[in-house]
């Protein structure tokens, strides 16, 4: 159970309704998502965070299935299981099969592991990957 | 400066040698990277840890620059700065520009806030985002 | 379920019940939080962790509502459900309702979003944001 | 160094140079945050998270010295010098000491202890403390 | 639920039979835990993951109960539900009774605290604790 | 640097200065580690703290070497090098070589990235591993 009361989609009125009706849209999805409704009470907060959403997640270099990829290996690290369920729907719904989402998660495995005992041991930059100001 | 010495490709022998040599012909290098001179003092783990490396890049269902992207999102959620650097310059060497850099870490951004949000929040998951058993 | 058993009032004896009874006194509960009946299993670390809690807690420059916010920042970064209920009830309790709940988590997020991109990027400290020592 | 180039101020054009010259108006800075002129090489990211900054920073029901510490609480928790360090100096600059820095920190120490320790554990909720749907 | 299906172990064929063998087998257990059915999805990651997982955790110069040990501390900073049950039942197996685990949870605690704490406080390392090259 | 004064030995007085020299005392240490030395703004939590360290790091049914090194483990998974580094020191002192330090951390690497692997796949417990109430 959530923290707040959600905003029900009959309750949503102005700003919070448009937003509301704008994510079934572009998601494409029949009902929004309870993330949002949480967020309802602030929606000014809503608006920017959806406007937000729009820009980070529209294909650009990268094309939208490698983003959903990218989105449930970062929730994953973040141990969010919300964003894990609602982009692996995703990216089923783009045609992923459980072996693919395995093959995703072996690089979340190996690199946490590997980050974690990089930061432990304290391995300063190898030379020939430098940044640059 | 690590915690332990790392042990350097003239002092390597054995089977410590050979994944060294492994390491440089695989993944086209002219040096062995630190990560692997410091876990050599134990030779199986070394190895094992190798084969792994080669099992989860390997390209699949999803291309090697993809796994990069994937790799480096990971590692900046788990704050690591020696993977972030070595992967960025992979990244780099398959022709990827600053943008879309950017455009990739926008991610991380994006989901790392909502993950912790969702969190505290504790929204519980859509009905239509479900597992499986 | 806890990976131990809790150790409940009526079982409490010495200074673990002597601690019991200061918990609900000081925090006015009618019970113990579950959290106290786990590490009661050890009772000078009860002792120390409850002593450390009213010394951290109380109120000093920064006033005890800003710290149960605060707290619960904190516990949404980490990803603690119990510690989040437990202070998100605390904060009700002194008249906070939902809209300034998710102001609060909109900070979570902006943070935690901008946190992890930036340990990606790898930006050096604007000069003009110096530590010092 | 940072792993992109940043987009300094006189190189900036068109959006990117309206919101660098909002930045500094509405943060009363006489320079660009490094964040945002890495992030520049996505105007429109930039423009999106700019608009969100305004958004969850800006007083509300929680003044701004308020979210600045539960922003800097965020921060070091996610482990972010960056963030950190910035926005300590906006907290020295309301008037902040070195006593209430450690107080807020000491909140920082108590609850990420408690919070994994929670975790550990596996403590259930106390019945007192419930979410509502 | 799981995001993918589990690979039970009467529809386990080839390598993937071979490795739920082993793991009967070498961890005295009359299942094959759910993390590897998991991944059996890839079967080339899951006997790698196997083989790792004989190395890292044979009896070396730290013996296979602290093994565990901090394979649960590790599990609990991680936030980890799965690994901390699974291998709390191994301790238990072992003979650790709940003090003994309190008393590994109070270190988690301690230094999940302080981790969070200096990281906050950028605090300089001691000189009379250096790293080495 | 740190974002706070370091309060000095010759500059302590009173509570401050009591505990300095217990630190010293029962830590063996010729100099007070800078932890406390930022932390003594607040002459109550560092006492508190301190008193805290006593009784977690105490041998008990734990013995010190191990408690070490789970404070080392812990340390690295939450990034905390100036932990990581001090414990280090520690355990060096009572005799550990380079193939033991990368021992532990290889449990640090492996169960980190299981850790993540399992909340990204969302894996129900085994049925053979279950708490208690």
């Amino acid at each position: 159970m959530a923290i707040v009361t959600l905003i029900d989609e009959k309750s949503a009125t102005g700003d919070v309704a448009d937003v509301y009706g704008e994510i079934r849209a572009v998601l494409g999805l029949p009902f929004v998502p309870n993330m949002f409704k949480a967020i309802a009470h602030n929606p000014a907060y809503l608006r920017s965070s959806w406007e937000r959403v729009k820009v980070v997640m529209a294909p650009g270099q990268i094309d939208r299935k490698t983003k959903e990829m990218i989105a449930i290996a970062v929730s994953a690290v973040n141990g969010c299981d919300y964003c894990v369920l609602a982009h692996t729907a995703g990216l089923k719904s783009m045609g992923t099969n459980d072996a693919e989402i395995v093959e995703l998660m072996a690089i979340v495995d190996l690199f946490s592991g590997f980050n974690k005992l990089l930061e432990g041991l304290q391995i300063p930059a190898d030379l020939g990957a430098q940044g640059k100001r």
